[in-house]
Order: C-alpha cells, then sequence, then structure tokens
C-alpha cells in the first residue's frame, strides 16, 4: 500500500494539535527556501508547508520548484504566518516527481492567457481557474443526478451511434468501418452500407429524445444524460462538435409541467452549486471581474457572478409566449432605431440578439418563450388549439441565450403522422416511435439542457470551450 | 397543468384512509370488468383499481385492455382482495390512449421470449423483467455517482471523438465528414484527412484512460462514466460494440490501494442495489431460478441470485498473482482430464475457460489476478521489478469472467518510453501523455469497470443485450 494521505481540503477543515499527517501534492509555490505551497486539488486552498531551514540538504532545496510532486510528513499546527488558519510542519519531504521549472508552461511570473491554456489542455487543471471550473462541473453533474435519483426518475442511457436522423437538430458525424479506399458499391454504384459494421448507415446521435420517449411510456419519468453531436463548421465561443446533455421526458406532464420542472431544475442546481462549490465561486467571481474590467463600460455585466446566481435562483423565471416576445421586439426603441441585424416579424426564428435583447435588456431575468410557430420547430412538438403554434418552450438565460429547449409532445396518433408527412420525416422507418401513438399514447413533455452552457453560466465562463475537459471544434481533435 | 398525480410506489407505501388519489398508468391486465391492475413503471407492483359495477359504460369498459393508458380518481382504501394490502376504489376513470389488442404484443397470454422482446425493445419496458433490470440499471448509475462523489472524486468527461488510438484496446470506428463517393485525396492519392471535419483521422474512444491521467495529475482523484466503442465482429452474450464504462484514476496509488478501492467499489454497489431494489431483485432471482430450471443439472448456477451477491458482498475476494493461476490450472484434474480447449503455460492470455475455472471451481468467489506477463499487457502498465511482468490486475466474477481491468501506471519517464517504443507506440505524438511523467510525475493507478458486466452481475441477466436500452452489435442499430 503507498503511504496513506490526507487530503487537503479535509487537513484545512481540521483543527491542529501538532498531529502527525502526511499529504502528497503538487507545489504551486516555494519561497524563501521555507515556504511551500501545496495543492493536490481537492481545493484552491493551498496548504503551508515549512521546512525549517536545515531540513533539506541543498541539493534537495534546488528540486523543488513550480509543479514538483511532494510527499510531506509532518505536524499540522496553527500557522504563524498570516493567510491560512494551519499549516505543516515537515518532519520528512521526499520528492515524488521533478518538473523541469525550464520546460514546464505554468509559471506564476508569467499568467498564462485562457488561449493558451486552450493549448495545453492536458495541463491546464492544475490552475486555480480550470481547479474551480471543473470541481463545479462535477459539481453540477452530481447535482442533476440527484435531482432526478431523489424525483424517482429512470436514468437512461440512449444511444450514441444510431441509424436514425429524424430528429434533424443538425449535420452529423458519420460512424463507420468501411474502407474510403475501395468501398463496397452497389451495382448501380452507390455505397453498399449493407457492408458496413451495422449492415446500415450509421451517424452518432444529434439528441436522445426519441428513444427517452420509448422509456418514458414504461417509466413515467427518465432522463438521459450523454454525450451528442453536430458536425457543424461553427467556429463560435458557444458551440462544440461534441457536448453533453441532459433530456428529461415526463409521461403526464403538461407545456406548464414541463417548465415548472425546468425552472425548479435549473434553481436546484444553481443551489446545489452554492452550498457546495463557494469558495470556487467566489474565485471564479473575482476571475470574471478582473476579467470584465478589460470591457468597456457597456459590455461589463449588471450582475457579479454570485449576484446573477442568486438574483436567478430566488426570482420567478418570466413566461411569454413567442408572439408576445415579437410584439416586445417590435415596439422597442432597439428596433426602432434599427439596431437590430436580422429581421423582425412574426414567424421568424429568434436571433441570438433578438432572445439577449429579452433577457438582458428588456427583462433582465431568464424569460422562458412558449407557443412557437410550427413551420420553425421539429415535428414531434404538440400542435396548439391556434393550428399555426406549437406547444414548444425555450429558456433563455443572460450571457448564454438559449439554454433550455423542450416542448409537450404530439401525442395524438393522426396528428403526428399527419406533422411527419408535412415535414418529410420518413413514417414508414419511424414506426417505432410512432407505436408509442398506438399502444397507451399518453400527453408527454421534455427538454433538452445544454450542459457545457450550464456550466458557462454557473462558472461565468465566456468560452464554451473553457468548460469542457477537451473541447472537439472544427479542426480540432486534440488529446 | 395536467392534473397532479400520485406515483404508485408512493401510494403502495401510504396508509389507506379513503382518502382522494389520482394516478395514471398503464393496464397490466383487466379481469371480470371490474378489477383494473395499473402500472406507472415506478414499481413493478401494479395498483389495483376496482370500478363498481355500473361505474363504467360498455363502450369504455371495451377499451380497456392490456396497454391501455388510463387516469383513475379515486379513493385509497383497505383491499378486499388477497395479495395487496391497499387498492384504490374508481369514481372516475378516462381513457388518455387506447391500445389495439389485436396489434399488441404484449399479451400475458403468450409470454413473449428475451429474444422476442430484443426485437421489440422499444417496448420491452414495459414488462416486469426489464421493469427490474432498468431500475436496478439507473440504481446501479446513481450509486457510482455517489460512491465517488462522497470520496472527493471529480467526474470527468473525456472525449467521445479521439484522434488518438494509442491505447491500442481494439478495433475502432471511423467518425467522419468526407463523402465516400469522392473523398479528397493527397496527390500520392491517399485520402487527404486533412479535409475532414477535425482536420486529420478520427475514431470513436476505446477508452478514457490516458485522458484521465492528465486530470488526476491535478485533482488526484478522478473518474469518467461514459461510452466506449469497439468493432469487433464478436458476436456473443459478452460483447456490445457500444457499451458504458468507469474509469477511475487515482494519483499517490500503487496497485494494492486500486485493488482495494476496486473491491470496496462493487461491494458497494451491490449493497446498494440490495438496500434500494430488493423488490425488483426478489423479481429477477425468480426468473433466473425458472431459467435455470431449463439447464441440466450440471449447468445450473450453486447459488441463487441474492445469495450470490450477497456471499460476493461479505468475502473477501481471493487476490493471486497470475504465476499462481497458471499454477493451479495446471494442477488442476480439468487440466490433466485435457478439459481446457486453449493451451495452458506461463505467458498466455488467459481465456475465459481458464477464467471460470478459477473463479467458479477453484475459488468460488471473486479473484483478482495480479501480476500478468509484460508482453501481453498495454505499454502504460508499470514494470514490476522482476523486468518481465506488469502491475495489472483483473478482477474476476462468477458467470461473467472478467469485470474489471486495472493496473498502476508506469510514472517513470525512461520507463514509460523505452516501453512505448518497444511497444511501437508513437512516442512524437504522445508528448501530452508524456508531459505527466515529465512534470510532477506520481505513483498513480486506476481500473476500468464495464458497466453492462456489472449490470448483468447484479440482476443475473445472461445476455448483455439484455442490460442495455438499445443494443448495438454487429449487423443490428435498430431504433
Amino acid at each position: 500500500m503507498f503511504n496513506k494521505r490526507t487530503k487537503i481540503k479535509a487537513l484545512l477543515a481540521t483543527e491542529p494539535a501538532g498531529q502527525e499527517v502526511t499529504v502528497m501534492g503538487w507545489v504551486r509555490t516555494f519561497r524563501n527556501n521555507q515556504f511551500i505551497a501545496l495543492n493536490d486539488g481537492s481545493t484552491n486552498q493551498n496548504l503551508q508547508v515549512v521546512a525549517a531551514l536545515g531540513l533539506l540538504d541543498d541539493e534537495t532545496l534546488k528540486r523543488i520548484t513550480t509543479g514538483t510532486s511532494l510527499k510531506v510528513v509532518g505536524e499540522l499546527v496553527v500557522s504563524q504566518g498570516k493567510g491560512q488558519k494551519s499549516e505543516v510542519k515537515a518532519v520528512s519531504i521526499e520528492v515524488l516527481g521533478d518538473c523541469d521549472s525550464e520546460q514546464y508552461p505554468l509559471q506564476l511570473k508569467n499568467r498564462p492567457s485562457l488561449e493558451y491554456l486552450r493549448e495545453i489542455a492536458h495541463l491546464r487543471f492544475r490552475t486555480n481557474t480550470f481547479g474551480a471550473v471543473f470541481r463545479i462541473r462535477h459539481s453540477l453533474a452530481f447535482a442533476i443526478h440527484k435531482f432526478f435519483n431523489d424525483k424517482g426518475f429512470i436514468y437512461l442511457h440512449t444511444p450514441v451511434i444510431t441509424a436514425s436522423d429524424a430528429e434533424g437538430a443538425g449535420e452529423m458525424f458519420r460512424v463507420t468501418t468501411l474502407p474510403f479506399d475501395n468501398p463496397p458499391r452497389n451495382d448501380d454504384g452507390s455505397i453498399n452500407f449493407k457492408e458496413d459494421f451495422f449492415g446500415k448507415s450509421t451517424n452518432l446521435t444529434v439528441s436522445g429524445q426519441l428513444e427517452g420517449e420509448l422509456a418514458a411510456m414504461a417509466f413515467s419519468d427518465i432522463y438521459t444524460f450523454g454525450p451528442t453531436f453536430r458536425a457543424e463548421n461553427s467556429n463560435t465561443t458557444r458551440h462544440l462538435a461534441e457536448f453533453w446533455m441532459i433530456e428529461p421526458e415526463m409521461a403526464f406532464y403538461d407545456i406548464e409541467d414541463n417548465m415548472n420542472l425546468a425552472e425548479e431544475f435549473i434553481k436546484y442546481l444553481i443551489g446545489y452549486v452554492m452550498s457546495n462549490n463557494r469558495e470556487d465561486l467566489v474565485f471564479l467571481a473575482q476571475r470574471l471581474a478582473d476579467e470584465e474590467k478589460q470591457l468597456p463600460q457597456d459590455k461589463r455585466s449588471e450582475f457579479g457572478l454570485i449576484e446573477k446566481l442568486i438574483f436567478v435562483q430566488s426570482n420567478a423565471f418570466e413566461r411569454i409566449t413567442y408572439t408576445e416576445a415579437i410584439d416586445i421586439l417590435l415596439n422597442s426603441s432597439h428596433y426602432k432605431k434599427k439596431k437590430f441585424q436580422y429581421e423582425v416579424k412574426w414567424g421568424i426564428d429568434l436571433q441570438s440578439e433578438h432572445e439577449r435583447y429579452l433577457v438582458e435588456k428588456h427583462f433582465k431575468k431568464p424569460v422562458i418563450v412558449t407557443g412557437y410557430p410550427a413551420a420553425i420547430k421539429a415535428f414531434y412538438m404538440r400542435m396548439n388549439d391556434d393550428g399555426k403554434t406549437v406547444a414548444a418552450m425555450d429558456i433563455l438565460a443572460p450571457g448564454i441565450g438559449e439554454i433550455v429547449g423542450g416542448s409537450q409532445r404530439e401525442e395524438r396518433y393522426n396528428n403526428l403522422v399527419e406533422r411527419m408527412e408535412a415535414m418529410h420525416v420518413p413514417v414508414e422507418e419511424m414506426q417505432w416511435y410512432l407505436d408509442t401513438r398506438r399502444f397507451g399514447s399518453v400527453p408527454h413533455a421534455g427538454f433538452g439542457l445544454g450542459f457545457e452552457r450550464m456550466v458557462q453560466f454557473v462558472t461565468g465562463m465566456t468560452n464554451i470551450r473553457d468548460v469542457i475537459p477537451f473541447a472537439r471544434t472544427p479542426k480540432n481533435c486534440e488529446f
């Protein structure tokens, strides 16, 4: 057994009484050949390790630099210095792994930019910013599972490889084992996908919703939490080719139940992180405030990060219809001054600039928009009685835009088939999906939450590539 | 808001006192035009709904068949009949969705086989067997997150699409947006992957371990839980092309710590399910016993399902070296009677028949085998002092075979590079991985648990396709 250690987070919560402890971690700084700031990733707080003069020989002293890994045995005592309650008075210090300071990119002197850290994503976990971001990402993931588990939802792993492309949510990646050089062909020259691994043409999923509906028709309440993919050539701060999505699906729910659950869910997640990651949030709030100091006054957020989270958590989300949203936009001075780049009229798909206006300028809080025109929404959404809008809902969040998209599903067999035909969805191939409407159909609803957007929202990171461990974007697939 | 309902699981745990309740669900059976067994997926227990004679007109009575979805308002009262404590005396019954009994494949009369249910995987969630299996799958997933969260591990989403193929764990699926018909080519005629979405050739991941190690070098303890892929043409009851894997990675761990954690983990998962899914386990134990009655005596399990779980949970796993395992096999009467199909000698990769002999015949409990020959194991495993074995560990479980594979990793830079070169792993492309050994390297270890094999182990389902919602196997990618 390797020597038992105490994690620094636990140690810092312990009363110092001279007890012997063993700690291991990586050196963040080493001052005066005496004071080591040691970090093991359990918290951004470093443990101060004091090496009395004479404890270490010159050779060892030279090896202790930023990034070096150490095993320290010592006594946990009340700290003599400022800035920490306790420290470890070292009895022995062993270098586990050296770190060549000439080569190591993470030197405190030259504070690396987020852009640079993206290039060394394998090392950025060792910085305070990414330590905080990924501990919060973890907490959010756990809170998601806990929220649904506590409510009796079943976690469903929907398939990543799929032969269905009916969701129509975007461009897809092909999955194949056929050789490019000489693929098998049919007599007419087309590619013979019967020879492919799955005996047909297959892709990476864009959504687990349709499969989720199948299970909701048995378990009532299910959720997915898995990777989804878009082969879209969008090099923006808001898009990834590979991202994680949460998709709950609930039988016996209408659109209002759906909105209630989504709002409760988002508030729960925020509350969970505020209770469990206070220290990391404080760090990221300061980071964001520093970042915004570089911006012109009118581009800065109105709220600090933590104030924003408290505000969102403690206020009801605004609920408006699409029609009302269009009216608000048309009546805005922003519109009258021709400040919108895209056209505003009933029937358009709301653009990012419209969503941000509604959320950030008009309501100044999250907004749930319902009742979108049927023509711009997916085939499975339930037609409203007006015959032209559907029971869709999007949740728009300050600084992020769309964070949740959902709907009540069309549970009426005939209406669904009619919509599928009108939208050229292959009815024949989708019999498995239609079976849910043939055998004990029920009103049901669900939504999708983009996990990385939620992490962005909570951490205040402005680029989505900074909230996923290893980003996949056009022309970028490192590590 | 759709009418608020009470879930049947909660209702059955409530004292009946004539209170008004609303329940919704699907009809499992309807007897004597009076007794409805209603199920909503929260439990396998059905709720008995009693429709007094005369409550429903003839037309409605005809619509109530197996599979029909209902909304029932009534009083929760002490049951007059046998088999249940309480029942709902209906005041009103509304049909939410019909179910054509001529078409519906799930009739109780003709109990469908598991094989047939695989073909209608979108409906099999509605059976008792798959209700129990997928509620347990959910519980196991939640228990995994809870186990690691409670210990301060960070959940890491490692990428699904990868350009690295160094793990060498098996055949890979290509991910591409290039057209098959006329792919871009270089001057020498080879495919120009610079034109592909990511600017290089990419695949679906076979393991998140290497990326997990990067994060463990910052957070100390991390785990992954995500989909992994093998493009292998194995049509067996133990293999899937797409499956979920859990891969914890721990800094400051040696092989013994690794074994201790893995054993604690498996026992925790079993204990969690025994506490939280007792009813489903009892059902599946009976199912397995019934299934085994079809088998000849010598093919039946020694233990019932629940006895097996209790036994595994309450006994220490046997720990032996590979060398000891070979000796046991060579000295077995099984070997002497030439009953092994594959050769037994030091240096072989243990075959399934060997693993099963060790676990099921010799030790009759889970076995952890360590110290495998370096030649048959991956490049990243730590070389033992003997220079010929590595600090690998496999956990073998009764009825399943290998359920966990892990190792202490080679943390010594020079040893690692030497092994990579010997095994033709491209050192140049793997600089990001080697950086962990250049900058503050530490002893570390980790393992992988195949999630579906764990679900099989706990549920007693013999075919791996029956423990994942929608199986992906050669020539099969339905739903």
